[in-house]
């Protein structure tokens, strides 16, 4: 099993954090996003959309999208809940993460840790900060009556929201006023196999 | 059931579409999403995002996210493919539409249709535009070679990518240049208890 992935990327940490929690090996090739490396041709026979994280099956198939990823690999582990309504609720906060968290708090980070802004982007930061918030907002509202995202137990769910939250600092945000979420970092990295970002 | 929606919607018409292809009833309640009737405090205990659609079990449970609906709808029925890859390459599409489809054709057609635009908006549309064609670029060029977009047969992939494919044109979206996108809506609406999204 092959991991395409960029060590920045809080998408990747989401696979590679997983894939430790399993205790499972894997080999992973580093793609330099800032370098155009995912918009080469070759790279884009994986997949088409120019981004990692890709998953490389051992014969050869390949899946992009960090949560259908997570998805593939937890299936029938104890990282996906057992019943349907608890999948469900494991997929509703993912595709909370994809649509509301990710494009302003990675995209924030991103911004101020990977490239230089456009003046543009100057100006864009700020609704990425505001929305930014209104997303850790609906997770400090959950985490404050419940421990975990979805099935009473650590799963995909957390990880997905994970993968950029445990940076969100990076991105400008201060989580003072978030304890519930602060509280849920913590139970996260408590976690057997737990890793963080590695700095870069 | 009920479904908490807005007609307007295409991520609402998901859900629908599904509801009608498998020939389940519901309870239609529409709330104006143009009149803030999403974000009163009764609709944000069902969903504290403020989105809809939300899907309103019998015994009084509340589950958002257009793709997480359609993913508990369709769990042992034959619109999710029953093997572990497949099922993975549905989640694959499903995110994609929410990450890289949605936030392009969507928005433009939300701006171009349902509101004034702002000047900042006008200047966004641009960037919408061009990113909304690489997403449907990516389209084109994976029903170049497939009929469907996961496990070889009509699923929820296809109804979560077709809710704002099928009204991209509202969105200033031309078509012309990707027939395969075109032959696959003529595909996805042939088949039973199909529906378009109403006028608006």
């Amino acid at each position: 099993m092959r991991l395409h992935d960029f060590t920045g990327s809080g998408n990747g940490h989401k696979v590679r954090l997983l894939l430790s929690n399993q205790g499972r090996s894997f080999e992973l090739v580093e793609h330099n996003i800032l370098k155009g490396e995912t918009h080469t041709p070759e790279f884009l026979t994986r997949n088409p959309g120019g981004k990692i994280p890709v998953l490389e099956t051992g014969d050869g198939r390949y899946l992009p999208e960090s949560n259908a990823i997570l998805w593939y690999l937890a299936e029938e582990t104890d990282f996906l809940p057992d019943d349907a309504w608890s999948r469900a609720e494991a997929l509703r906060w993912m595709f909370f993460e994809q649509y509301s968290h990710e494009p302003f708090i990675a995209v924030a980070r991103f911004w101020l840790h990977f490239v230089e802004m456009t003046p543009e982007q100057e100006v864009q930061l700020v609704e990425k900060q505001t929305r930014g918030y209104q997303a850790l907002d609906v997770m400090e509202q959950h985490l404050t009556s419940a421990y975990w995202f979805a099935g009473g137990r650590y799963s995909i769910a957390d990880i997905a929201l994970y993968g950029y939250t445990h940076v969100a600092h990076e991105g400008g945000f201060d989580l003072a006023d978030y304890p519930a979420v602060r509280a849920w970092l913590e139970r996260v990295g408590a976690q057997p196999g737990h890793i963080m970002m590695e700095p870069h």
